[in-house]
């Protein structure tokens, strides 16, 4: 019986045209970044197993694909077998933690402050459903070393700018700061430790209103008192002179403010920015500012980031200022596939079309002096039935045929 | 305690000037296989554990990364535990194995022959050494469907352009078949399951010489008359030539032979092509003609591959011919930096430099005037020491300065 050829559950076989589509996307970032003198690094997919179960990645923890250790170091025979005791590594679940642990393995032959580039691939075991796949691409960039709100606002124009080049727009940025979340939930009467469990619940705030929200902290069994304090609070416009007029933290409000005038003058008018209180973000790493890009095209956000001032420390024992924006690849690949507004290949496709009986090398030679005129040149044997041959090599999206011993010029291929 | 901040043993974090180089020999490989019309795919990093383990892979069966089953699915109470219950995906160990499943699972869609290129991760957990890494690049292309001679013909000719154009020279293609090794042993009086035994030990002929083959074949316990007779046969020149009067299959010679005469007169001297009896490769998978490249900066191989006819059919019930050849990039590049023979970024690169008091908002748009002028440019906040400052920033790569506030154009960087 033949083996499946499917690929593992989660993850996706990629045909050539989508590959044009995806690698012309990533150059076109890549591009973007480096032209702003952001620098790319690669790390491993795999990281040291503790290092990832031991994150502040929220519950991205619970989607890790753990390693086997190998060898004599896999024992099987052990009395109260843990998962724990099976794996010595895991597969990266983003590009943050890989960059924390580079940059304090690497800072000495690293630019202070250090701007840096990732696209790679990163793993989760979600459910599989439409849209999310188990091995995907992000687009990452981070600036390392700068605690000012500069880092902020490069990072946003600039990933915005690689969103206007690869033809995207009609984008808004919505921007919140961790600490005005927690200065919002602890000046309403929750304790401190309550901070992110009421941020799960306020997250909900655009799909369940308000009174969704009352009724879910209720639920959990907050103080009614201090749940209709919280309300009250969040129940002003969603502006940032809203909040304002709520939280102490004035140095944080000027800088969420800077940031918004700042963008928004950078913009053009080409897309918009605006604060978002209940703008919570997920991963638990984040300390201050946190971002995303949502797009009326797609449900969920498109990019996201924030600043996580705390993770270096964790490997340096001093804290280093980070700020980083991601974008989700497969999310703006889908996009771009689904409105078609991305420029295909636009190379001349020539099909060498030779017989058996030709010379071989003859007919790669000829090949090669049609490449030296610019073109793309691929050699297929003639098929019984020419004409259906050339249809399908037009289907495939070559532009021009060439008939070794016949054609004296390269013709175009034209749909019969 | 600080986390230890070391990458996973075996692996590698890289630093942006490598990547630089990594990403240009990438990307001139990528475009020269492309010109010839070849079509990049995409395959997940991660294979069903079953064909994995079930597959042709020689000694790399034993160097499988293995991944752990997930909630339910992973049941440490079972009794007498194996590792297989343990684990239900693998990391890839080559593309090759990836792409016969992908080829069985979307050949509806796919070009007939189908002419693919693959740059891509693969993962191996050798014993870490110099040149070896744990995790890698390979930059393949395959044929697949045509079971004539010039698939091979096309697949060396296209490597060795892509090595030309990358600016590497002085390699040489060393060519065998699998059929001539198999007739060789055989009619020397070995049994047809004694072929890869012994063709492990052929393999050494280069660095143990015949006597060494013979005393390894005795050592086996092999039969002293059958022993003598083959190495009686191969005592002969390394010729295809010298081959030819041992072996019977005469069609096999001669698709040999033509492929080192097309290749010479394709090749206008700028790289080698010689026979070698004694090239055997690794994997269990060839069928027919198989090829390495040597250099003489490298002491192992740079690329290798070979025809695998039998692959494809395990996925489909029916043969597909096929040939690939695969570039070990990590060696190349090891080859390039050690050499220093391969341009790096050539981009001018401002480092635009501001102080604290400046409005950002202008630097960033200052920044962009420059950039649309064709700069490379990154923002910096002005150091205590601007001279210092200045020298590292050369060290680190820019060409140009420009002091926001201060200079009316840029300035080259010179080294003090």
């Amino acid at each position: 019986m033949a083996i499946d050829s499917k690929p593992v559950r989660g993850t996706k076989d990629f045909l050539p045209q989508e590959v044009v589509l995806r690698d012309a996307v990533q150059s076109v970032i890549l591009d973007t970044y480096r032209s702003y003198g952001f620098q790319r690094i690669n790390t491993p997919v795999m990281e040291d197993i503790d290092r990832l179960t031991g994150s502040d990645g929220g519950e991205n923890l619970s989607l890790i694909f753990k390693i086997l250790k190998r060898g004599q170091k896999l024992n099987l025979e052990q009395e109260n077998l843990q998962e724990n005791d099976l794996a010595d590594s895991g597969l990266r679940y983003d590009l943050t933690l890989p960059l924390s642990r580079y940059y304090a393995n690497n800072r000495h032959h690293l630019m202070s402050p250090f701007k840096c580039i990732q696209i790679d691939k990163v793993f989760r075991a979600e459910r599989p459903q439409k849209g999310r796949l188990r091995e995907f691409y992000q687009c990452d960039i981070d600036i390392i070393g700068d605690s000012s709100v500069n880092s902020e606002i490069e990072l946003i124009y600039v990933t915005s700018k690689a969103l206007l080049n690869i033809g995207f727009d009609d984008f808004t940025i919505r921007i919140n700061d961790r600490r005005i979340l927690a200065d919002l939930i602890v000046s309403s009467g929750f304790s401190a430790e309550d901070v992110s469990s009421v941020c799960i619940v306020f997250d909900k705030l655009d799909k369940v209103g308000t009174e969704g929200v009352q009724q879910e902290l209720l639920e959990k069994g907050y103080d009614d008192a201090v749940v209709s304090t919280f309300i009250a609070n969040i129940s002003s416009d969603n502006t940032i002179e809203a909040i304002e007029k709520i939280c102490s933290n004035s140095e944080v409000i000027a800088d969420v403010k800077k940031v918004i005038n700042d963008i928004s003058s950078l913009s053009q008018g080409k897309f918009n920015i605006v604060y978002d209180k209940s703008l919570v973000r997920g991963m638990g790493y984040y300390t201050g500012m946190i971002f995303e890009i949502v797009s009326s095209k797609f449900s969920s956000s498109v990019a996201g980031g924030g600043r996580y001032d705390k993770m270096i420390g964790r490997f340096l024992n001093e804290d280093v200022p980070a700020v980083g924006f991601s974008i989700g690849f497969e999310r703006i690949c889908e996009i771009l596939k689904e409105t078609n507004s991305f420029i295909k290949d636009t190379s001349s496709r020539v099909a060498m079309i030779y017989d058996a009986s030709d010379n071989y090398t003859e007919v790669l030679s000829k090949s090669e002096e049609l490449r030296q005129e610019g073109f793309v040149v691929a050699t297929y044997k003639r098929g019984k039935k020419l004409g259906k041959q050339l249809d399908s090599l037009l289907e495939q999206g070559f532009t021009h045929s060439y008939i070794f011993n016949e054609s004296t010029e390269v013709k175009a291929l034209i749909k019969r």
